[in-house]
Order: structure tokens, then sequence, then C-alpha cells
């Protein structure tokens, strides 16, 4: 690998379990996976304010938000959509290991890209969340007028139209958002991460 | 830009300033620059530990790390440099935005990459720290034995050997390393962040 020539690994003077212990909260990296429209980002923007009131320390990493930045660079192409997971990936683990809990939300609809970061992280690390949604459904919402561009041709490559969206084939929780809404899409995930004592409950 | 098509900004729902509120601190970058050797990752990891024991969040993004991860598909030529910089403030622009004192130490050569940087950031969110030390002193201590490699050819351009390093001509700090010790060097930036009111004098 071209980067490991004539490097020293700096051991972070402050340690992961000692930002859990000032946080009073472990970290995670919860990833949102699913069709545009479904409500990745909407769920993700609401877990990161339940969690902020609570004194969590908490960041969205929005697909949108991350591209006008750090992947500005990139376009849409297959080989810059798995760059692009690539990157988020490597950062939610700084951020992870800076003591935060993470919502990712991405379409991220290869299977084999979303493996790959859970594979950075340790089992009580990542929790995959499947945003599941009708494609109909989704059309309908259309909230960008992304899948009106796709079907005349404007966009290629665009997931559930012209490119494959590959299910999660054992996510941490699904939510299905033709039937539910926001808030106990929260609470849900909110109940996951206490269970698996990421966050106290006495903070809800 | 390939990135602007079809995207819709999506609003934090928790503003920089919430989370100010929270953390009891604002968010800050310290950039390091400086010959390798001269002492930027140890000072930064100390500040970090310094800013820890105070309550602060704060992070270190260090070029070595960074590398291994995010970067690791970068190697040495002036554009994957270049690159591996352009990355490294766009990832602590995310962490500046999600509340944190980051310290960033990259030997980052260039005043152009800098100041790109710089501009990424409000007029009281960006510290540029100038480690200098004279390249006799890095040679002499050569950590990670870079310079004698260097010297002998088997590292292409290397800063202060075969490619130019750029100070900086308006610093926030420059720190000596040559007399200058690790801890007074952290006291000299705590005090600049507690004028500049980053971080309250009370936890210190």
């Amino acid at each position: 690998m071209a980067a490991s020539r004539n490097l020293t690994w700096h051991q972070a003077a402050v340690s992961k379990k000692q930002r859990a212990a000032l946080n009073k909260h472990k970290a995670a990296l919860v990833w949102f996976t699913g069709l545009s429209g479904a409500g990745k980002s909407t769920i993700a923007q609401h877990l990161d304010a339940r969690l902020f009131a609570a004194g969590i320390h908490s960041y969205v990493l929005d697909g949108d938000n991350v591209r006008h930045g750090l992947n500005a660079d990139l376009g849409f192409s297959a080989a810059d959509r798995r760059e692009n997971i690539r990157r988020v990936g490597q950062v939610a683990k700084l951020f992870v290991d800076a003591g935060f809990i993470v919502s990712a939300a991405f379409i991220s609809p290869f299977r084999g890209d979303r493996d790959i970061i859970r594979n950075l992280f340790g089992p009580d690390e990542f929790f995959e969340i499947q945003v599941k949604c009708s494609l109909e459904e989704c059309q309908a919402r259309d909230p960008k007028g992304l899948y009106q561009k796709a079907l005349k041709g404007e966009i290629s490559e665009f997931t559930g139209i012209s490119s494959p969206y590959e299910p999660p084939l054992q996510p941490e929780l699904v939510l299905d958002t033709n039937t539910l809404s926001v808030e106990p899409a929260v609470e849900k995930i909110l109940k996951l991460l206490i269970a698996r004592e990421i966050i106290p409950s006495r903070n809800f």
C-alpha cells in the first residue's frame, strides 16, 4: 500500500475508553442505508437532535453534505460512489475514535461496500439500519425531484431505477418507513442503542 | 463541480453554537506545520491530553494516522500530498462543525495548501502554529530515520532535503523547538486559545 511507506503509527495520548468515560456514553456508527427518499437523512437528523438534547455527543455524516466538501472531487460513477462510501467509513472511524455516536445516512446500495465499513469497527460499534421503503412510495415522495430526472434519463446509474439496491442480509434494525413515521423510528434506534449499552437509559 | 449535481444541503438539526453551549467551549482547528522531526505530533498529542484532562473535547488528526485509513490510497507525489492535505482540511471542518478542538499535525510544506484550509474556517477558528526547528536539529533527531533515507536517495521529494518548505508568513504562533520543550510549547498554545476565548481559562 502506497501510504505504508515510512510511516510510524502515533499512539493517541487519549484512548477511546478515556473518551467514553468523559462523555459517559460509548461511541458507535449508526449506518442508514436505503433508497433515495426513504427517509435516511431525516431520521438521522432527528436521532442526532434527540441524542444532543440528552447530552450525548453525536454527529451526522450525510451523503449530500460530505459531497460538498471532502468528496467534492467525486462524481457518481460506480468507482466514485465506492470511494465516496469508503471515505465516509474512514471519517466515521475517526469520529468513533473521538467518542462520537455518528449517524451516517447514505444510499450505500452495495452490500460489499457496507461490509467493508462494518469490518472497520468492533461488534458493538456498528449498527446497520435498513431504512426500507417501497420504490413506489419513494418515487411518490421524490423530495428532490431526482426520480423524475432519473426516469427521464437525465441521471444515470440512479439507485432503484437504473442501478441496483442490495438490501442488508442481517441489519441490526429495519425501519419500514412506508408505515413508520420519524419519531417512532428514532425511538426504535434509541431503544437498540440502550439495549446494547451504547448510551445510558437514564438520559431518556 | 461533479458533486454539485442534484444535491440538496441538509441543514444540520443541531447548530455549531448549540454544540459549543453543550461543550462549554468553542471549536477550532489548530494546524501544526513544520519539518519532519520538528515536534508537531508530539506537541499535538500533549495538547490533546491537556485539553482532555480539562474536560474539553479535542482530537488529533495526524499525518501518519490519517494515511493508514482515509488517505491510504495516496502516495507522496506533489498531487497526492496536496490531496492528503485537502482531505484533512475537510475532515477537520467536520470535526470543528461537531464542536471539537482539532489538532492537525502535518508537514504541510506549501503555503497555498495551508491557505486553502485557512479559508475553510472563520477568523477565530483556525490557528496556524509554525513548529520551527532547524533542519540540522531535525536531522540530528531523525526519530523515524527518514532523513537518513532521504539523504541516501531512498525517499524522493522529502521536505527539507529534496522538496521545499514554505514557512507561514503570518502564523498565529511560532514555537521554536530548537530551544522550547514540549510542556512550555503546550502552555503557549493554551494561552493563545484562552486569549482568543476558544477555551475557558477556569479549566486550567
